[in-house]
């Protein structure tokens, strides 16, 4: 049986104020929280049905987690989606989060940052729903992409909706908000800086390097100028064939991401 | 201003019972009611901010829209949304919709669903998610993918988040709840029948021809047994290097779906 001061500050981590204050986040779910007790990130502490913990005692005691027992009452009081699953964590925000890049030259970039400058990078302008952007994360790090820049308008990573999307994902991949333009003008002429947009070269007949920067925009509003002047490629997914009436204008930005990252990533020799 | 009969008929089609018996579902939002509007679709009325109205006189008097002008309070009440936009469309659902495929012979077929014999149609299992279903309908439409065969445990096309993700695909793709092993097992021989799982053949050394079926399961269970005996071509998704710690076990069913879908569209020769 969970506090009432327990319920409440569980509840008070689904507003960013308090997740700032405390520097924690909630997850939820089997798979999710088994995946982030097994990462390198710090478990405050599991809240759980009795069968759920039964069915996990191994990977708990493991890891010393600290459990406590919720009914299905509790679990609904607690949890942040309308079918609650059978645990929730508190876990704690990693203490390199939030860096301020803006602040760092271009050389010491690669400290703060390594991979930077020969691998595969992400940034984001403006992606403000959380499930778009916790998708995105996934596939950042289903296709090895390690670093993720975000324009400060994007949506906040330890949101729960994000959380969840990224099916933990979150432990893995660094985010970094910063003054995306900013950014930019230290990286460009080093490395190209590969941006989708509605038109320019088919990502199908463009050469696509394994590293740099791929920019994905918002859905509504694209990619915006400032940082469209630092593109050195502009890129473009073909849509294929017509339909008889019409067809859709664009695609999802999370599915626009996952189309062009994959093509990166793509054996060249097959 | 709107009745009080009016706000309850739009706010009944929010439940699949009522659209079901009206034969109608709602759409909103500028870009989404625009598509709609010049789609083959017959819309039933468009309630709308004074605003929106006069800026798209053209449209609502070339098309002979029936319009209703309502205040922002009255778009908050009739809205699913948490952020109701300028306007909301209640559209009938067409009469070819809800076709029973599975008292139809092989040679039938092709008749009910012109291209099912030669061109590349699409089969989801389990996809209860009404994002990730709009999202897929959306990229089929992208694709130039005609034909999508669903289970019934699917959720329904017309549910307004699934219309709300698809933005306006609904009104170009067709889409068939029918029972998808019985379809199966008149297609296979016929037709390649490709289905995506966690291991088989990467999509990048597969052959893929554009005719035939591709399956996307459901992100939790997969393919079904049933359905997985038909498939004649088991093809998986590839990922790339790996973070220091772990990566993602799978990528979301809409992602999935995209990358397989793209892979097939590429033009061979670049």
């Amino acid at each position: 049986m969970l506090s009432n001061s327990q319920i409440k500050h569980i509840n008070s981590l689904k507003l960013k104020k308090y997740r700032d204050e405390f520097q924690e986040f909630i997850a939820e779910g089997s798979t999710l929280v088994a995946d982030l007790i097994n990462s390198r990130l710090e478990i405050r502490g599991v809240y759980a049905l009795n069968q759920w913990i039964t069915a996990n005692t191994d990977l708990l005691e493991r890891n010393k987690i600290a459990v406590f027992e919720a009914g299905p009452a509790e679990m609904q009081r607690i949890s942040a989606l309308s079918s609650p699953g059978p645990v929730l964590a508190i876990v704690k925000i990693p203490s390199d989060a939030g860096i301020v890049l803006e602040e760092t030259d271009a050389d010491t970039l690669e400290q703060i940052v390594p991979g930077i400058y020969n691998e595969l990078s992400l940034m984001l302008e403006g992606i403000s729903d959380p499930g778009n952007f916790g998708t995105i994360l996934r596939i950042a790090d289903w296709f090895g992409i390690r670093n993720v820049f975000c324009s400060e308008n994007c949506v906040e990573v330890y949101n729960p909706k994000v959380v969840q999307a990224s099916m933990g994902s979150v432990a893995r991949v660094k985010v970094f908000y910063t003054d995306t333009g900013a950014l930019l003008s230290k990286l460009a002429g080093r490395i190209p800086v590969y941006g989708t947009f509605m038109e320019g070269e088919s990502i199908y007949s463009s050469t696509l390097k394994n590293k740099g920067i791929i920019i994905i925009g918002s859905e509504t509003r694209g990619i915006s100028y400032t940082v469209a002047g630092y593109v050195s490629n502009r890129l473009f997914i073909p849509s294929y064939g017509s339909l008889d009436y019409g067809k859709a204008e664009s695609l999802n930005a999370a599915v626009a991401a996952a189309i062009v990252i994959a093509e990166f990533r793509r054996p060249s020799a097959i």
